[in-house]
């Protein structure tokens, strides 16, 4: 455990008011806490997948396939740049490439748009790889924005990718969890009211409880190998504990890793918090272990 | 996956016909069913544990500290010796040897005669090796046991093991898992009827939300990481996911798996089952990461 890098990330994480500032300033503002220093050996590139813009990034060894990936904030912020850092993570731990997905945002774009860009994508990289040398992850929304993807290819009788990572996943815009209330104060990123706010804003208008907006409420029946991750100390904890609740009674294969004290999307700290590397190792050795078989 | 396996094991399973025998002659049928082949590299030796019978098995790289062992078999049979192919396996895998505990059984002596003799054998060997040396598993009612254990011994103030790993664990007494009957037809094992009979025997008219009975009903806080392993098939699964998220919502450190289409305890398989030797491994993993940290 590494209890001081823990504190001094919450401090750091109190320290910010993202909730006072402005759309555009909280979507540059995540974009600067996103950013890291590109890896030298990871080639990044432009391109456009089923319509949809995004960055390739390619480490050295991408033996193994091709991961999709859908960066977080909340359906109305982030970008397939902030969401490289953890892509290639992953990529280089399951030896694949990433494709880190630039989809629609709210309100500019509210839902469904992000499913269906997300989907058109999914369905390009079929004509690409073979289904066994797919994987998909995602972080908070961009989370539950790759279960939504996958109930909406599974119900088009799409082949399925070979596994799922989700980390702090947000699948529950019906916002029911109890965390949301039990864990408020530990939480140093959100609160109830600022979640609420949020799926309003990617919902405009639409049934929180559509499954593809939630995919909790979904019938998981069918999904490929999920592995669930996610930090004792978030408000959206039992998002990830009740996915993975009814993820099992769904007869799919899940793993649900439970960080204590760690908050939301941990893994944005590897590097100086070792629950961090210790975490984006094991999600890259499901993927590793699931591709190709 | 090894699916013609889990469903000729399936078959198996349901060929038996222990809820019409005599408890005499379910006892002498598990420990048939739990018995596996002496590995030869092995050291089986008769000890006393604080005043607690037991087996001590000693794989031949045994320096990581001592695996506590409860085994299964609703608190009413089993024994030290039918655990000791699970305890064996598992201490293998983490570098330790292993305690098996012939813990005092019901109807002969109900709750909490079991916790006590737990408590009693893990005193005994804090006395030997220091906290961070030891481990606790346990299956099915052993799992069960293995938490109310550990929570004893946190009252009491006792310094906790490194990490506990609980295979389809038994923790609710009380009998509220949705899965009891909406997994019924699935479980090749067990049916909610027979779980509360095999419950009353237990408890011997005992509160069954006492925590130590059920330790779903109690405050988690401060054990040590846990490992939980369950098959979707079980109707024990409710059990086993619940259990993670309390003890997720405590902060504790919680690793969930679930494998999809596999019946209560499948580690037993191990040998027949790729699914079995797999969690075997990760299970083994989970201790020898966290012993002696």
């Amino acid at each position: 455990m590494s209890e001081n890098q823990l504190l001094e990330i919450d401090r750091e994480l109190r320290g910010g008011d993202a909730a006072a500032a402005s759309l555009a300033e909280q979507r540059a503002g995540f974009e600067a806490y996103c950013a890291r220093p590109a890896a030298p050996d990871v080639t990044v590139t432009p391109v456009t997948v089923g319509g949809v813009p995004g960055l390739r990034a390619e480490p050295p060894t991408t033996t193994a396939g091709t991961l999709l990936y859908l960066h977080g904030g909340g359906y109305s912020i982030g970008s397939a740049r902030s969401g490289l850092a953890l892509a290639t993570a992953l990529a280089r731990r399951a030896g694949t490439s990433a494709v880190s997905l630039d989809y629609r945002l709210a309100p500019e774009a509210v839902f469904p748009a992000a499913v269906d860009d997300g989907v058109a994508a999914y369905r390009a990289l079929l004509d690409q790889d073979p289904p066994e040398r797919l994987a998909m992850a995602g972080d908070s929304a961009g989370a539950g924005l790759a279960l939504a993807v996958l109930l909406r290819a599974r119900d088009a009788g799409l082949p399925l990718p070979a596994a799922v990572v989700a980390m702090s996943p947000w699948v529950d815009l019906t916002l029911t969890g109890e965390s949301l209330r039990t864990h408020e104060a530990l939480d140093p990123i959100f609160d109830a009211a600022g979640i609420a706010q949020i799926a309003a804003l990617y919902l405009g208008g639409a049934d929180p409880s559509d499954p593809t907006a939630s995919p909790l409420h979904a019938d998981l029946h069918g999904l490929p190998p999920l592995l669930v991750q996610v930090g004792s100390h978030e408000v959206l904890l039992d998002d990830a504990t009740r996915l993975a609740a009814r993820a099992a009674s769904a007869h799919v294969d899940v793993v649900l890793e439970v960080v204590a004290g760690a908050p939301h999307v941990f893994q944005h700290f590897a590097g100086r918090l070792e629950e961090a590397d210790l975490a984006l190792d094991r999600a890259g050795r499901f993927l590793a272990d699931r591709l190709g078989r």
